[in-house]
């Protein structure tokens, strides 16, 4: 499906494969895309310095890092440095139950977030790189939770009453890493300008242990691709 | 309906007399509650300053104040300064379409927030001052998209699936501006305390000429009582 490449767009872009993937895709179906990450306390912040590269690099219209300081609520290794990332977990406990590592609510925040800016700029879509398969196990990655949150975003603004709010798109949902993989490369996206590591040293380089760096790893194997950031 | 002090609840407090009064009413039922306001670029900041006071006389187990900047948003009087904060419009015209006082998806994204939170406290119940009668026309105040906020919570959280999600309570849904004049006064709330105006001066005195100041009036008068703060 491809369309006048006037058709704004919102994206919730973290640096990671996934989001670039979903960047690159929204571009090539014609959306002018407007990028937004969220300095949230990650442990990972890292990984918004990528986000700027990558929007740039892949001709985002523009890109904003916005300040929603997380570390208040806690409950996330991501976010509490006194609970640590998991590392080494046996490949088939990956996405069975809800690990350590989510962070509560995250990702109806930058939805929220993203659809405050959407329905400003008048998007009519919000991009969103979650994948519920080959997946972390948290709640807020599925698809019932992204129809749930299309079902609120036409309650609760000005967009969805006077006009319509965007659409939440998720093109990544039903593909496997292996597929986001492929997919990126036919994009001509370069894999090795994302970071995917929840723990990645203060270079900036991948733990190789915790479940993001187990599943990305994953993917490239099965997809018979080596890894240009590992 | 009374019951353990000790069942934790999340509220949002905004400085105004809603919010104070949602407040007062959660502590008269049992609730042990965490107070949150949110530093969003408000025009009115100072209405932080009464949230911290509020929340420590009527006795609050907490209060945080978080900052999440919107003004990269805008959109809305409150947290634009070109956009001017409409005065003195006709009674009836209050309630009639979505003012430019709007904010967009503010109360979905405060709510959140304070879902992210509750979800740490394992907070039972989560309180907001919206009322839907005597109100200005945001969509975020109505029942039905406080319905489908706690069909989201559900979806988006740990807590939603491992436990159960907080309710949203709104006590004031349905009460008038009189009413909730008469349910502060019931609760042993000063009013005086409590800050409405969208456009206060600097010494945090009342433009007694914008919308939220029109219906605060108007519910004074209603209800037969001077208001202290004017």
């Amino acid at each position: 499906m491809s369309g006048s490449p006037t058709r704004p767009a919102v994206i919730l872009l973290s640096g990671g494969l996934d989001s670039a993937t979903t960047l690159a895709w929204a571009i090539e179906h014609g959306h002018a895309v407007h990028a937004l990450t969220v300095r949230y306390g990650q442990r990972h912040e890292i990984e918004i310095e990528r986000a700027r590269e990558i929007a740039r690099d892949l001709g985002a219209v523009e890109h904003r890092v916005v300040d929603l300081d997380l570390t208040f609520v806690g409950g996330s290794a991501l976010t509490d440095r006194s609970i640590e990332v998991p590392k080494s977990r046996a490949e088939t406990a990956l996405g069975d139950g809800i690990p350590v590592t989510y962070v509560p609510a995250r990702n109806l925040l930058f939805l929220s977030l993203a659809l405050a800016w959407a329905e400003v700029l008048d998007a009519t879509d919000l991009f969103v790189g979650v994948n519920a398969l080959d997946y972390s196990g948290y709640p807020d990655c599925r698809p019932e939770f992204l129809a749930a949150f299309e079902r609120v975003a036409a309650l609760a603004t000005r967009q969805g009453i006077e006009r319509r709010p965007p659409r939440i798109r998720a093109p990544l949902i039903d593909l496997s890493k292996a597929q986001i993989v492929l997919e990126a490369l036919r994009l001509g996206l370069d894999p090795g300008r994302t970071i995917s590591c929840y723990d990645p040293s203060e270079a900036g380089a991948a733990c190789r242990q915790c479940d993001a760096c187990l599943l990305r790893a994953k993917g490239f194997r099965e997809a018979g691709v080596t890894d240009p950031a590992i």
